[in-house]
């Protein structure tokens, strides 16, 4: 009786087919999900990424079978599988103590947290730009979170194989743990706040983000120790793109460091 | 003789066929393109976008013609198409001088250039920042340059259909017309140039992107007045998305603008 439960809830979870070189090469690069199993085109057509990501699979014992071009479209839903898709394990994230912890031993400690971000490409472009930008890890809450599909790989350009990542119950509880261990939780929504420029993080910093059109829940945004803004113009398009929003808080506090560190320097 | 060549280049320019409630709406509302005929799926299910969208294209005089669903599906291709697709003329676009003209007269002269950007998602998501944050329009090539695909028209929520645009033939040409106009040219690049923070756009400002991977094209490069980088945590990701860099460009004149009204003020 336990096995089959399990097992579904590890395909919700994300245990599915990914496919493209890139993200299978990620897979087998980190530790957040093992490759059970990789599925590969019979016929021609391959390049050196190709072939060193089945090198790279047969390094590691993963075994390798091999199906009709029309098969692995099917299994995959795509035309863009690039000849190869993976079985995986759902992916493992880390404890959010765990991720507090290693982003306090950092320099500048800053976490990006998303309350309900729904399209897998934003959430991979958010994690993609939260890792370039120097965060120490993100946090997502397990029921209102778009999965780590090979959508959201793909957009992360391997961030979401990498990034830390904590996934949470409950974001309220989560924010409230952040602020005892000394972060400034800073949310960011549409509205009539101070612009984003006007707000100085201090010390550790998270930046919320909230789900695409609706933005945050009204329990996140109040347990959020400030609110800014990106002012827009008005009477053209009435919101920026969630990854576009979370990019630019980042983008800020990467800014106002690296001017603090000039003055004192 | 002429007529067939005119139909071909019309379907290369995107005279295609869009689908989707919010992007056929756009397209009534804009005078980017015109809709020549709607394909609405036969059964139930629609809401009161889908009404409203009926009685929209029925004002002007839009013809509507019924087919059966797996019909829109593979006439569209995809199953996204929310029972409804229109066949729409091939955009048109603004010679630049007009553009030039237009962003001239506006308090603070910002335009996007986009130096060859590929993907259609990323290309909508540019154009949706570049309006949400006050640019008068953006400029891209005519041959290097993702098409106003469905996907770029719901990435842009509507800015694909309403924000001026130029299509140019020559990008470095574009670049000299702007500088003689007085616009100054500043590139957003990958490497050792100094930290976008740094920079000060003064005046009437061009904000220049390249392609995903390869950035700009070395010519369009050297004829920028400027070239700023967003400095990367190094070692994680190993770039932006090319829509985050050009928002975080886009923010940044935004707010420098908003600090020197403060200071004037």
């Amino acid at each position: 009786m336990r096995g089959a439960p399990r097992r579904s809830r590890d395909r919700e979870e994300g245990g599915e087919l990914l496919y493209g070189i890139n993200p299978l090469r990620e897979v087998l690069r980190s530790r957040r999900r093992r490759l059970l199993e990789l599925l590969v085109a019979e016929g021609r057509g391959r390049g050196r990424g190709f072939e060193e990501l089945l090198r790279a699979a047969g390094a590691q014992g993963v075994p390798v079978r091999r199906v009709a071009r029309s098969e692995l479209g099917r299994l995959s839903g795509t035309r863009e599988h690039q000849g190869v898709a993976g079985r995986v394990t759902a992916p493992g994230f880390a404890p959010l103590g765990e991720l507090i912890d290693a982003a306090l031993g950092e320099e500048e400690p800053l976490i990006l947290v998303l309350d309900g971000v729904q399209d897998p490409r934003n959430m991979g472009a958010l994690l993609r730009s939260a890792a370039a930008l120097g965060a120490a890890g993100a946090v997502f809450p397990r029921d209102r979170a778009a999965p780590l599909s090979p959508a959201a790989v793909k957009a992360s350009a391997g961030a979401s194989e990498h990034l830390p990542l904590a996934r949470v119950v409950n974001v309220v509880r989560a924010l409230e743990l952040l602020k005892e261990r000394g972060f400034w939780c800073l949310g960011i929504e549409l509205g009539e706040y101070p612009p984003l420029w006007e707000l100085s993080p201090q010390g550790p910093t998270a930046l919320v983000v909230g789900s695409e059109g609706k933005g945050m829940r009204p329990l996140v945004r109040r347990s959020c120790d400030a609110l800014a803004t990106i002012p827009l113009v008005r009477g053209r398009v009435d919101s920026l793109n969630v990854a576009v929003a979370g990019a630019l808080a980042l983008y800020e506090v990467v800014r106002r460091r690296a001017l603090k560190g000039k003055n004192w320097g």
